[in-house]
C-alpha cells in the first residue's frame, strides 16, 4: 500500500477534481466508479459533521447556563455522580446504535473535560 | 465551594429527588428554583447527547464504508489533504455556530483518530 497513493501528482491533469469537490483523494489508477462512491461517502460524512458541529455548539450553550447558574449559587464545577450516569445511558445508547460503547465513553469525556474547564472559568469569573 | 455541595447526603429524605430524574445535583440548601432550572438545562443537554450519539454512529457507519471501499482497492487509511479541509471546514462552522473553533478541531482529530484506527484495522482484515 502506497502513502502517497491517495495525494494527487503534481501536474496530474486528473479530469475528476472537479467532480470530487476539490477532494485529492484520488488517483490516476483509481477506478471513476470507486471515486464516485468514495466522493458520495465523503459528502455525507461532510453533513453529518455540520449536524455534529451545531450540535455541539448548542449543547455548549446549555453546559454554559449550568456554568452561569453553578458560578451564582457557589456550586462546584463537576458533578461525579451526574456524569457515571450519563456515561452509563450513552454506552446504552451507542449499543442500540451500533456505536463501540468505549468510544462513546471517551468521546463523552472529552467533550466533558472541556465542560469543566469551561466552568472553572466562569467560576473564576464570578 | 464545598467539593461535596452537589453530593447527596447519606439518607438525606430530599423530596426533590423523584424530580430531578434521579439526578443527585442537589443539596438541601439549593434553592428549589434553582434545582429546576438546573434540571431543565441537564435535560436539554441529555437530549442534545442521544442525537450526538445516533449522528456518531451515522458518521461511523459511512466512515467504515470508507475504510472498506480504501482497503478493498488498496488506497491508504489516512487522508492527510482531506483532513486539513475538514479542519478548516469545521472550524468556519464553528465561528458560525458561536463554539470555540480549537474546541471543534481538538473534537474532529479525536474523532477521526479513531476512523483512523478502524481503517487500519480493516485494511489488516483485507
Amino acid at each position: 500500500m502506497g502513502a502517497l497513493a491517495l495525494q494527487l501528482e503534481p501536474g496530474h491533469p486528473c479530469v475528476a477534481c472537479d467532480k470530487v469537490d476539490g477532494m485529492n483523494a484520488h488517483s490516476p489508477d483509481l477506478d471513476p466508479v470507486v471515486l464516485s462512491q468514495l466522493t458520495s461517502l465523503r459528502k455525507s460524512i461532510d453533513n453529518v459533521d455540520a449536524a455534529l458541529i451545531h450540535l455541539l455548539a448548542e449543547r455548549f450553550k446549555f453546559t454554559q447556563a449550568v456554568g452561569q447558574l453553578k458560578a451564582e449559587h457557589n456550586l462546584p464545577p463537576s458533578d461525579p455522580d451526574r456524569e457515571k450516569r450519563q456515561v452509563e445511558r450513552l454506552r446504552t445508547l451507542a449499543v442500540e446504535a451500533n456505536l463501540d460503547p468505549e468510544f462513546a465513553e471517551k468521546w463523552f469525556n472529552f467533550v466533558v473535560e472541556q465542560v469543566i474547564k469551561h466552568h472553572v472559568e466562569i467560576a473564576r469569573e464570578n
